[in-house]
Parts: structure tokens; C-alpha cells; sequence
């Protein structure tokens, strides 16, 4: 089996390539070639023994995208993007990567022909609601979303559909909760006190809360999110159609629990460096997204989230934590 | 005032030029140029004084469009469109058309800049909606289109909500139900025959119905949907944000009782006309479409549908029949 990832040098490519390396298959079928693309060169990974080609390029402005999809890969993982706070500060260029990026390797692959339909699984984010909600977000609510990072999600999900409904590939898309604990630094999005509260007092550091503790959201760890990616792969064709695009399941909870989920598994000195210094910006901003889902037709197709945000923290200090 | 529609040379478009030269205003301003642009050079309205330009081009593949918006009009009505079957025969056109094409336009809004803001009136369709259905479709259902021409359509919409967010237009897609009596000959869309069992029974002629009477779908007159578009032009932004795509509110009715309106209304030998030929293809292809709408939020905003079936049938004998 030939996989083709976009996106991965990005934290989740990086974990997916790492976990298909290690499991050697998908879908019970042995995984002989990896193909890497992202604009910058992707780690190749240690472990994995068959054959590996890395690429850098931009996926809207270069013909390496064709390239890469004339050598048949049997899946597809689409993780490339600009992401929600970028699409928002700079417009050319979230539609660039994020539509015209998704529509160029949808035409390469319609281009190849000949009954070729990968497996093509679709990164897209629970940006694509905006408020108001029902209290809890069902299969079938309408997408409408409040960034255009949202949009351009929303509409490769369309896309997407469309090329599966016509034969030309084989999409599921999968709506990826907020991803939590991310590893690295602390970055400047919005969503990024999320991992900060746990990250940072775990490494002894002290973190920011910029909005009230009885805040609701729904998370999975990026442990999970592989997970669900390597699920979607191996899904049978028939099982999806026609609704191929799917809201993930996740931990949906308050900051509080969140903390309370720390000082359990970390203590109070840990709990304790979390300082609150409310941001009315950020409040307002995490004000309108989704708060809670019932992800009803992805549960029933298997996909797991994690147990609780104690596993969410669990996964982090197992898979990220050096300390 | 000045006014710009794509698609002027259509049905709905020489419907909406003449409305607006007999009314010579829109939302009380009076209307001192219109310009009209489709594929085939659109005709000029007898009745307006003012200035009006036409413009025969493609939208997606000229710089036409970008010329006409250069002339900053206040309401641009996009009806243009490549039509249902076209757009799933001809995967590359309908892309082209009506994707490309409502982006070209919305780009060319925008790069005008300096605060140019004008209300862009788009026309989208119950294709973006696809089988299964819940009794009546609620605003808040998700755009699961069946069609590529549906996929355009939610993308269109999409797009509008997003540029009008942010600021470089100001949007309001409205949904039409399908659009019956069309005037004319026959044509071979799978719904012509809604329009057909009215149209050729007046007419002298016999009409071929490949469907069980049974069948419930939503319409609205030629006459309803250019009110529709006037409605929408002249909405107050306020209105309107965030959720500015509207499903429009139409007369749900069965076959049997489209039927019995002809009936009362032109008498036995003229609905004897109709000839039962169950036609499976098209049986199968109106099972997918949507059948029943519940337009709150349109119809809080002030759309009118007609009043029945009969008040169609009447709009369609003082509008369009020549007998």
C-alpha cells in the first residue's frame, strides 16, 4: 500500500507518519511506500522500512502535487492548510492554500483517470459551525461558519462530496475537535490557552486563562485525532455513503473539570501555577464556537474519542512530555 | 440607482429587467442605469428611460464582469448559472460557470476596495439540499446537494456569506423552490414536466406526466421569484447577519392537486389533456429532491409565496400565455 500525506511536517502529519511507521499497515494491508508533502521538507521517519519520498512544495502553486499523484497512492491524507487565525489575517492567501490547494489535488486526481479512486481522507474542523448552536450540535446542522478559515473548510468539504459522489476518489472528512495537549511552544491562536493550561504548569511554567472556568468545549488529544485519521482510512466504501463528511467525537468539558483533571494527575503545586487574567477579546472570540456535538453517525461508524480529558492529559505526558 | 444582473438574458433575468423598468425604483430610489450582462447579449427593456447597458461575455472567463463592477453598481443581481443537467454533464463547465464565475464576480467586488459595498443578491436553489429528508426541511439543516450543480450552489453560498462578513459585499442568497409555469417550449430537465402539465394543456396540447400524482414538491411562479429578488435587494443589512442564505418559501402541493387546480380553473377537457406515463428515471430523480420546507426565518423577513397552486396557474395566464 502507497500513502500519500499533505501536511506533514505539521504536528498531526508528523504523528500520523510516526504511527503508520510503527503499525507497518492499514487496514490489514502492508504499507510498502510513504509519499511526504508539505512547503517545508517533512521529517522522514526512523522506523519505517519501505520506500519514503519527501516533497516541499506549495500544494496550489506547484505541479508536485500532480507528481506525486501519478504515482497512484491507494490513500490519501489531506492535513495541508493555512491555519484559522492566518486564513483570517491574510485572505489571498487562506484561499489559495485552502480551497484552490484541496481543488488542485482533487482535479489531480480526477486527471489521472483510468478507474483510479483513492481512499482520500479530508482534515476538516468543527470551524465550519458558528454560532448560535442547539446545545448539543447534531449530524445534520447547517454549516455556517464565522471565519473564512471555516469556510474554505466547508466548502473542500462540498468538494469533496462531490468528487466521491462522481467516482473520481473515495472522501470521507472528518471534523477534528480542538486538539489538545499540543507539544512546543506557546502560539499565538486563539484556542492555544487550551493546551497552554496544561502544558505549561506541567513543565513547571506558569500559563494564562483568558476566560472564565465554566467555558465549554469539546477536545481530543492528537493521539485521538491520528486515531480517527487511520480509522477514516479503513472504512469500507459503503459504509459512508452518501454523508461522507463526519463531526468527530470528543471530550466535551468545562476549563474547570479541565483543571480539576490536572491537579488530580499532577497536584496542586501543578494546578496552581494556572493564573486567571480574563481577556475580553479571546472570551469573545471562544464565545462563538462550538461548544458540545452529538457526533451520532461517527459513533456509530466506530470512531472513538478519548476517554476523558484525564486521558487527554495521559496522552500527552505518554507521547510529548519530557520532563 | 444603478443596477447589474448577471443572467439577464434568462427567463428569471427578463422577468427581473422588465419588473424593475416597469417600477423604475427599488426600495423607494429611483433607477437611473441598469446594465445587463449574459452569454448572449440580453435584450433592452422597452419601458426604462434611464440609461442601459448590455454586455454579452462569459462571467468566469472575461474581464467583463470586473468592467461592469468598475461601475460601481449599488445591487447586483447574479442570476447567471449553468443549469442542473448541464453542470452534471458537463462536470468542467459547471465548475467553471457557476463556481468560477461567482468567484470572478465576487473578487471584482472587492477589488474595487474604498468602502464599495453593494448588496449582492444571489440566486441559489433547493439542489443544495439532498435525500434523505427530515417531513419539512428547517433552516438549520445541513447542504448535502446530490448534484454538482447543488455543490456549486452551497459553495456559492458559502462564499457570499464569507465575503459579505467580511466586509466586501453585502449578501443575501435566497434559495428558489422549483419555478413553475416556465413559459416556452418544453425542455428536458427532469422537472420540466412540472411546468409541462399546465403549460401544453392550455396550450391545445397534450402534456406526459411520468410521475405518480403523489408526489409532493414546493413551487413558486416566475412572478414569486422575481418578487423574491426585489424583496431581497432592498432588506436591510441588519436583518439579515450572520445567516444570510435563505431557503424561500414556495406552495407544497402533490401532482393531484396541481392537476385539480388546472381542473377548476380551465375546466375537464383541458386537464383531460394530461397522460399518465410513469417514467422510472425521472421517478427515481424526483424521490432525491427536497419535498417540503418550513422557511421561518424568510418568511419573518417579509417573502411572500404565492397564495396556491391556482394563484400560479393564474400569474402564468396573465404573465406569459398567449391562447
Amino acid at each position: 500500500m502507497h500513502i500519500f500525506i499533505t501536511g506533514a511536517a505539521g504536528m498531526i502529519g508528523r504523528k500520523l507518519t510516526e504511527r503508520l511507521s510503527e503499525d507497518g499497515a492499514l487496514a490489514s494491508k502492508p504499507i510498502d511506500k510513504l509519499t511526504l508533502l508539505d512547503v517545508v521538507c517533512p521529517p522522514k521517519p526512523e522506523t519505517f522500512t519501505g520506500k519514503v519520498e519527501t516533497i516541499a512544495a506549495d500544494l496550489a502553486a506547484s505541479d508536485e502535487t500532480a507528481k506525486a499523484i501519478a504515482g497512484r497512492p491507494d490513500v490519501v491524507f489531506h492535513l495541508a492548510g493555512v491555519v484559522s487565525g492566518e486564513a483570517e489575517l491574510d485572505f489571498d492567501k487562506g484561499y489559495r492554500v485552502n480551497l484552490d490547494g484541496t481543488r488542485a489535488l482533487l482535479e489531480a486526481i480526477r486527471a489521472v483517470g483510468d478507474d483510479y479512486r483513492p481512499r482520500l481522507v479530508y482534515t476538516s474542523s468543527i470551524a465550519v459551525f458558528g454560532a448560535p448552536f442547539p446545545p448539543a450540535i447534531p449530524d445534520d446542522f447547517h454549516l455556517t461558519p464565522l471565519t473564512s478559515y471555516g469556510t474554505q473548510k466547508a466548502i473542500g468539504e462540498a468538494l469533496l462530496a462531490d468528487y466521491s459522489r462522481r467516482g473520481f476518489c473515495d472522501g470521507v472528512g472528518i471534523r477534528l475537535p480542538t486538539i489538545v495537549v499540543r507539544p512546543g511552544k506557546p502560539n499565538k491562536a486563539a484556542s492555544g490557552f487550551f493546551s497552554g493550561i496544561i502544558r505549561e504548569p506541567l513543565a513547571g511554567e506558569d500559563a494564562v486563562l483568558p476566560v472564565a472556568e465554566t467555558v465549554v468545549h469539546t477536545h481530543a488529544s492528537p493521539r485521538a485525532a491520528v486515531g480517527f485519521l487511520v480509522h477514516a482510512a479503513a472504512l469500507p466504501r459503503d459504509a459512508l455513503t452518501p454523508r461522507i463528511n463526519l463531526s468527530m467525537p470528543g471530550v466535551c468539558c468545562t476549563v474547570a473539570e479541565q483543571i480539576a483533571s490536572l491537579r488530580r494527575i499532577a497536584g496542586d503545586r501543578v494546578a496552581a501555577r494556572i493564573r486567571r487574567a480574563e481577556d475580553p477579546l479571546v472570551a469573545r472570540i471562544v464565545a462563538g464556537w462550538p461548544r458540545n456535538f452529538d457526533p451520532a453517525r461517527a459513533k456509530s461508524l466506530g470512531f472513538r474519542a478519548d476517554a476523558d480529558f484525564s486521558a487527554i492529559i495521559r496522552a500527552y505526558l505518554e507521547d510529548d512530555f519530557k520532563g
